[in-house]
């Protein structure tokens, strides 16, 4: 099966949730937006959402198209893919429990794109920086610190259990894992100071991130063009004045 | 099965989504942070989450205890449920396509809580009115517009598709349909100058929210004390100086 991925070209955004997953997979797939020539490029993403033949139309991207179905919202997508990926737990009650973190890391990512953006996401940053120095501000000092150190509890409990790799569930690398890499990831870009002094308090996180990195499928996608590079126009920004 | 439901007591909030859900379909169950006795109460809800044993600890109410499973996230449960009370459409892909508008469903309720806590959730709105007027009128003009025309729009395709009976999935009532209404229901009690503009608009989604408050048993619901009234405590919240 090739899969058809449908997201902005230009930033890593929600689009490297589900790119990251399938690269980790090494899995076929169009990064549709990205490409050039027939049926490829943002007019083929723009022809997909505006097409009024589709019966369930995405709401916004990144959208993917497997066959015939055309599946939108990033968890959603992850909890499709994970199975057919093998990065998905097997028993059903467990597979909830990846999506459900995978919905909490959601619920983060809107935190981190509101602390620039806290008034409207169809204004610019410097039309909205009083709010965002405020927002941030929450951000870095009580709901980050109350995310991260969710996720690490969930890691530790996972650990102390018997999943003595280090991964968010079980014994071996899903969805949850690749997606807490990037959360790492984000946040050293975007909030540095923030990161130097929490991360003694999430070690498990700080070890999941190398672990991940270190994976050949994820450092091979990671050195390549593939991987686009952090940015202010994406959702983790680096604003140093909103760490101050 | 006796499911129980752990919420925050005094408001609607997202809990609101699962209690529809669960009285649309009669289903057995508790709604443990509001009875009082052993077992039960806020303090029953805090020790689950506080329960350093319980290995798949939730991050926030609403979660649901069926059996040994506890699931937490709201779409999430309503995943769960679905299928078990009637309210899911039966192939994997259609259920699927349930759940992307659910999340989407979720994206509106961050939007509508955001707009009188766009900084910070631990802050009274009295401390954050001039950065909620700003989001509020985003949320009015743009956000909350785009978002009930995208419903509308997928109401209407299914529809034209045979599904005469004005669900949004196929031929059925499913959660999904229960949460437009209690959008619509909530949206007309926090921004009701704005939903007097736009209803005309919407008219598939209005005679929904109509046909979802008939139902028998959602009518005995919202007739009964289980049904707790909107106030400026939950997400959806009427301050007139928002709309003005």
């Amino acid at each position: 099966m090739r899969y058809e991925l449908f997201y902005w070209p230009s930033i890593q955004g929600r689009g490297e949730f589900v790119r990251l997953a399938l690269e980790a997979a090494d899995a076929d797939y169009v990064d549709v937006a990205r490409e050039r020539g027939r049926g490829l490029g943002v007019a083929a993403m723009l022809r997909v959402m505006e097409d009024s033949a589709l019966e369930r139309p995405p709401f916004a991207p990144p959208f993917l198209r497997a066959g015939k179905q055309v599946i939108a919202q990033t968890a959603n997508i992850l909890q499709f893919l994970g199975p057919r990926l093998g990065l998905a737990p097997k028993a059903e009650a467990t597979r909830l429990w990846a999506h459900q973190l995978q919905l909490t890391v959601e619920d983060f990512i809107v935190d981190v794109h509101d602390t620039h953006h806290p008034v409207a996401m169809n204004l610019y940053y410097a039309d909205q920086k009083p709010e965002s120095k405020r927002r941030a501000r929450f951000f870095t000092e009580d709901r980050a610190p109350e995310l991260l150190g969710y996720f690490e509890k969930v890691l530790q409990r996972n650990l102390s259990l018997g999943g003595r790799r280090g991964y968010m569930i079980g014994r071996s690398l899903s969805y949850v894992d690749l997606s807490m890499f990037q959360i790492v990831a984000g946040l050293r870009y975007a909030v540095p100071n923030m990161m130097s002094r929490l991360e003694a308090e999430i070690p498990g996180l700080v070890a999941l991130h190398e672990r991940v990195m270190l994976r050949p499928n994820v450092a091979a996608y990671l050195a390549s063009e593939r991987r686009l590079p952090f940015s202010e126009d994406g959702i983790f920004r680096h604003y140093p004045e909103l760490e101050a």
